[in-house]
């Protein structure tokens, strides 16, 4: 009996809208979204999920919410009272935060053409996300990112995910949002750490692919540390223009080993997890970075110059480069880090190192030697 | 700052493979195919969850499995202990064996690259895939169906889930196995319902589809229900054939409405619900196909000897096509399935109808009265 070949493709799309003021009443650009989104013979129902930490900041949200659903003219209303979840690696870590969601989305009748809206920082996007792509298979969902780091990197991608036994986005899926909309005015409130922390995977996509963006970041980084928010805008824009197509032109769902977007994570993953996320994401992606610069340049990657301009940079941005926790029980701890980050991707160990500013260069092994080594520098230059 | 645009494709591919005796170390299909899969310069491992009633009929199939890949030169090796869960829906309702199925998969280390086989009914399958596809946003994972239903229909599919608050699938994915072996040789255990069952599931593609699978049908109904293996594998190989065809060339992730294969769906899931899933999948969709056929000819869409024969052919499979539960309340309780389908699905309501033997037609709403009627004439004739 012959043996049956399956083969489909399935396309996806959506767009990543920059905006001001978002929810007020002036403001087309959502409405307009929702009432070409919702067409069709049937109502649309949205539910809101926002952070707590990031409503804390501004009391009259779901007041303007509101209004803008009431006065917006949107074809789509809302399915019933907003969720608010704590912000921050708590909504990651809760399983019974993803539980509410599901319930929420149960309750108030969200069906497969009705949407989840996810308003808050990285960590909500991820958790309202993943509980969207699984709720009867997947309920299509909006992301307003507002955070640096959500608006140039992980909102404007294609992941989700919570953590699970301890294990970052352990459990997640591939689920890409049908639009995402960046408001500039959100980030006002983010505290420094946070307004800073992003601006490390801007730097990322920079030293992999395009020496002149990080050349202009070099240029702007006085403004950017600051905290002057049109610069803060144009390198956002630019950042999620890159991340992208980088993901359109790649490996969308990652069944491959290479991850280049990925370029100083494993140590960044480790390191949150040595610092029980007292070291944020962006700002362990900045010490990430550092030491696998100083890495490529101890292998020859790149030149003594170079690496001085990267770990300038971030000096200049505000960003430590050393945690005590890269140095503990002999580097040890850290270097674990390495077949952890080959065991979430599975397959052969690949890291991206650099062999030039804006030329990211995939390797398969690295050497705890001299992994050991680029720890003692960042520890003697920047303890 | 202008608008993102992201848009890009992914592809799927997956074979299914018809053989027997898949665990003798003589037949090579299974191991050819890791090898191919397997090639690369790592170590690639393999967890497998079977199906407890399942086993119970099979006591030697775990040493089977072991002796495979002990002898049989596979490039992937066994991942460690092999779980074993309850079979039937009570894989799907209880999540501790989410929980336990996630936790296997991060102990015996089963990364992206290595793979989750699941060896049992539909009920088995639907819960493998769903813990595979959320465990570090999506392992790859491989089904051997052993029921009727699961090798003709929801085994060669692209859909997983388990039931939440008292809804089935309400959590679930879509995503595709990299392979599906059809071992018919497993189908000799069957009870007579499962293996009655999932004929179903090949009445109903061929009545919307394919007039003259539904002759064969008609044909071969004495040796379908004397239980002859080599009409059923027949059966199986068109019916799974179409379903993958059905798939691949409409709307794979039913972005969409329209479900032309849930013809008597509706029905047969509020069935199951009703009875506390003591009336199984298969035999709710013969009486879901039986209500629809009658409703179908009640509003002219077919002829009324062409609902006799759809009638006939089912009586002559064995089936039962009244259930008490359909008139309880008066109808009541049946009628609120189809608002339940509609949600399920969200948008507009989309259900299938015959307007000939072979051919489905899709309408958008049903007349209350003339469903209660459609009841009378099953309760009338069949009760
Ligand atoms: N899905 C992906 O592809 C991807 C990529 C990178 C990172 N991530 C994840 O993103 C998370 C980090 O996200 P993040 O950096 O956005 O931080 P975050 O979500 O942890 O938020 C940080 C804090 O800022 C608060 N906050 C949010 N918006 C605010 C605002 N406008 N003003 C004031 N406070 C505000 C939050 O309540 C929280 O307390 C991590 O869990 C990380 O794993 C996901
Ligand atoms: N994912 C999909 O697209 C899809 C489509 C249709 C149905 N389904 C689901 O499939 C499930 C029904 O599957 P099913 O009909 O295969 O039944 P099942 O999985 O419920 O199994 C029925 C019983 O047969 C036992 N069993 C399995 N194989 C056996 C064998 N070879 N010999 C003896 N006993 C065996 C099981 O342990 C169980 O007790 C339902 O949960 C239904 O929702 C899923
Ligand atoms: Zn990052
Ligand atoms: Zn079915």
């Amino acid at each position: 009996m012959h043996t049956i070949h399956q083969k489909f493709e399935i396309s996806y799309s959506y767009s990543v809208f920059f905006t001001q003021n978002i929810f007020s009443p002036e403001n087309p650009v959502l409405a307009n979204f929702l009432n070409t989104f919702g067409a069709g013979d049937f109502q649309r129902k949205a539910l809101f999920v926002l952070d707590e930490g990031f409503v804390s900041h501004y009391p009259q949200l779901q007041e303007n919410i509101n209004r803008y659903f009431t006065l917006g003219n949107t074809s789509i209303r809302l399915s019933g009272p907003m969720l608010v979840v704590p912000g921050g690696e708590a909504a990651k870590n809760d399983p019974a935060l993803f539980d509410e969601i599901v319930r929420a989305i149960d309750e108030q009748g969200i069906d497969r053409h009705s949407l989840v809206v996810a308003v808050g920082g990285g960590a909500v996007l991820d958790l309202v996300g993943y509980a969207a792509a699984v709720s009867h298979r997947g309920i299509r969902h909006i992301r307003i990112p507002t955070t640096v780091l959500s608006q140039n990197d992980s909102g404007v991608g294609v992941k989700n995910g919570i953590n699970y036994r301890g294990k970052k986005n352990f459990l997640g899926t591939f689920a890409p949002p049908v639009a995402v909309f960046n408001d500039s005015t959100f980030l006002k409130t983010l505290d420094d750490r946070d307004w800073r922390g992003g601006i490390s995977e801007a730097v990322k996509v920079a030293l992999i692919k395009d020496e002149a963006f990080f050349t202009w970041i070099e240029q702007n980084s006085a403004a950017l540390a600051s905290r002057d928010l049109p610069t803060m805008e144009k390198l956002i824009h630019r950042c999620a223009e890159m991340h992208t197509e980088h993901i359109r032109s790649g490996d969308p769902f990652e069944f491959g080993s290479s991850r280049p977007l990925d370029f100083g994570h494993w140590a960044a993953h480790k390191l949150e997890y040595l610092t029980d996320f007292q070291v944020r994401h962006g700002e362990a992606v900045a010490i990430g970075i550092a030491l696998d610069s100083v890495y490529s340049w101890k292998v020859g990657g790149i030149k003594e110059p170079d690496l001085k301009r990267i770990l300038d940079l971030f000096e200049k941005l505000g960003f430590r480069l050393f945690n005590e926790k890269l140095s503990e029980n002999d580097k040890i701890n850290l270097r674990q880090g390495l077949s952890e980050f080959r065991e979430h991707l599975g397959g052969r160990l690949t890291i991206m190192l650099l062999s030039a500013i804006g030329r990211g260069v995939e390797v398969h092994e690295m050497d705890d030697a001299l992994i050991a080594e680029s720890v003692d520098y960042l520890e003697k230059h920047y303890l």
